[in-house]
């Protein structure tokens, strides 16, 4: 790539504060940028830099008020992070696109692929498997039986989508991801060990879902379980089965979701949280980093803990939690006499 | 499928109320039931729903009195959840199964695979590699060097299993699972970096294991790491070198052990567990979902909290712990004179 | 391998003390050993074992003073456990090598690749792709667009690499890592859904780094995620976009770090740790497992917690955490007047 300021502030609907003609051909971050470098600055976390970046030109808020020189071009837009991110998405789509069908694949006779489709090397795809349009599927991707995709996914290396998964349009799917294995469903039996219980349900995943590297989701013993439009997840979640989560619920890394909960739409849950089965949790609700939620929340619930409960009280608790020795000391300067047995 | 209640009482040893010829095609969930559904009733919770289903048959205890009408048909037995688990068996085993070697492969002339196996394009299998009966070996499957696997196993899309792994009879493998990989093992040198200690154990899995999606079981550094018979494990666990787990032992999803720890027999271990290396925990032991065990546990514990203990005194503690700052704020009325340093 | 103990002795610097013809054939555990075992004694906990071993010749410390007979031939050295590791690492190599390129693989005729590598089959190398001299990519990896790896590499089964990643000298990745997979970036927009915010930087991977099975290595947004020389990483580890970790810093399993910290040398990380983004951890810091760090820490500090804070307060707070029930009762004898609202 390579534009000049001028360009690029017709193309973000920005003005131009500076040399229009200067020019950049690459981005960069603020802190890091170099000649012909374009930038940009949305938090004020980041102001100082702005004064002494390198970068050739900077996108930032048409609020910005400079209190010293700046030597970069500024072009001033509305959201300079979403000026920022259509540049990104532009440069991403400019990296060249694989086409086609390559070999060796195993496509079942019966499977049913859309136009423009790529399939990589080593893709394999089982009966009855219906593919949309411009779907892009990587090499080493296993597809079951029946499995049904819909237009303009990318589904990276490496993804198993076991039998009668059902997949939505502009999914992505990154590598090692596992849409479709058994539900963790065991029923003890009288010899003191367990019989399993098949899992003949499946996953729905529905338009606009995202799934991070490795993250695993089980299929339903009986029915769906059920990844609603635009639900972000991010790497090595574990989904179980007949698990339901809401619109626009978005997920951080190592988080899992035990089986049967329902989970509403637009939530926001933190990495390395658990929450057990069998419970509901409403729309709105925020959950803290590593909180363990073992009972159904209302809408708008912000909790924090393990198990968790308000965030709030959650902090002002963990604040006295840290006071304790110092305070227990206190109350047991003549132990003897003032502890309780 | 298709069955008349009459026919499903015979196969079930249960006994019809209602219309012993009506139909049905598909199981349901009695929440969700609708004409020529099979479905059942074993948790009492949902009992309000048998009175408004839509599903044709429903499968209850010979214990329950309706307290109202019931438009389904019903089949009494002894353990309704266990009936019904039958028929999912059932059902699930009419999905056609492949068979036979499918292309390409690669497979080491001095492999031996038993009878009726089924090999799946793109899967490795190495030297010296012993597969039993009607193995399931599915697609893109690697199997290294001196592997020994059992009869009747299903190992899914994408499995991995190092050299030298031993696999016994019925033992179910998820996609993405790692059976093998080195241990973390590193000893610290005199440059303030780690030398790698090899790792020359192997993993033993023995007889009706069943492993879930992406979860990691690390090679011994001598002798082996062991899952005795009838382990069940959830996905993304992670399993340490040397660690040795007892007979239908069971764990949540995202738990880990770390290296050399030896767990009992038919304990139960919540989700995002972590126990530390080196202890033993003895048998039928419950720890709760997101504890952390950090010492030996003695036969039939239950535990929480990290470091876990005592189950009730831990929830007891948390209660306390919730009130702390109402207690606190009690105490410190007057803060400078109650305050201790 | 066959030695004898003198040949031992003389290959690892040792004295013999006892039978210096007695031959060995395997490694073994001191509390397992057998005949024709070699064995070591180095943890002081397992010197009981050293006076009934089977075993036929233990290393030992030249400080070690036996006060009972043994039956054992012993060799002595400075340190046992090194010695032994080197021997380990001596039986790890005997292991059969594959070598050169297996079929079908798919290598794009730009890519290039070092003098004695092995390249297993259903591997995928894609444009541009540099590979080091004696690389070892086992079957089904896959390495994507503009990928340089360096000299001496093991990846295993299974590995995806996505396009631009950037690996150095003797690195080490297990079955299943994802290295480059797209950041969790998410801009929310008007429709209370999210835009996709495109990742364009890449990973870096420094010489002597080894990655644990299924750990997942996102790629920046911008510029570079980076592990630092001899960085080890366990199994199931998350790293987030932009996230940087110094040099011989080790983490333990199932942990995790958010987007945009910095991590630095020489750490040691306990196991299902999570960290926030976008914080500075110093040089030397341990973390206990399961804590929860929530701010930046200082060279040297010691945290445990969630959030996390300094590791001896926070066991001394957890002492009175567990006597918390017992206290309250104490001071709640007559609750109507002593406890506040």
């Amino acid at each position: 790539m390579q534009f000049t300021a001028a360009q690029l502030a017709e193309f973000l609907d920005g003005i131009v504060f500076g040399d229009e003609g200067v020019q950049v051909d690459h981005l960069c971050k603020i802190e890091e940028g170099g000649p012909r470098g374009l930038s940009f600055l949305a938090n004020p976390q980041y102001t100082p830099y702005i004064y002494r970046t390198q970068a050739s030109v900077v996108i930032v808020s048409k609020d910005f008020q400079p209190d010293q020189p700046i030597s970069a071009t500024l072009i001033a837009v509305d959201d300079p992070y979403q000026s920022f991110a259509r540049l990104l998405e532009h440069y991403d789509q400019t990296r060249p696109n694989r086409t086609g069908i390559e070999q060796p694949v195993s496509i079942d006779p019966s499977a049913s692929i859309g136009e423009d489709a790529y399939i990589g090397a080593f893709a394999y795809i089982g009966r009855n498997v219906q593919i949309g349009r411009n779907a892009r599927i990587h090499p080493q991707v296993f597809i079951g039986d029946n499995v049904r995709i819909g237009d303009e996914v990318q589904i990276y290396p490496g993804v198993r989508i076991y039998h009668d998964t059902v997949i939505g349009n502009h999914v992505t799917l990154h590598a090692g991801v596992v849409l479709g294995g058994d539900g963790f469903g065991f029923a003890p039996n009288q010899t003191d060990s367990y019989n399993k219980v098949a899992q003949i349900g499946n996953v729905v995943v529905e338009d606009g879902v995202e799934i991070g590297a490795n993250s695993t989701i089980d299929r339903a013993t009986l029915g769906s379980t059920i990844l609603r439009k635009g639900v972000k997840l991010d790497n090595l979640i574990q989904i179980a089965h007949n698990v339901e989560i809401g619109e626009n619920t978005v997920m951080a890394a190592q988080s899992g979701v035990a089986g049967s909960t329902k989970i509403g739409a637009n939530c926001m849950i933190g990495g390395q949280v658990g929450i057990v089965g069998h419970i509901t949790i409403g729309n709105r609700v925020r959950i803290a980093a590593q909180s363990g939620v073992g009972q159904s929340l209302p809408d708008g619930a912000v909790v924090q803990g393990s198990p968790a409960f308000d965030f709030k009280a959650y902090q002002r608790a963990y604040v006295y939690f840290r006071k304790l020795p110092q305070w227990m000391r206190g109350f047991t300067a003549n132990p003897d006499t003032s502890t309780p047995k």
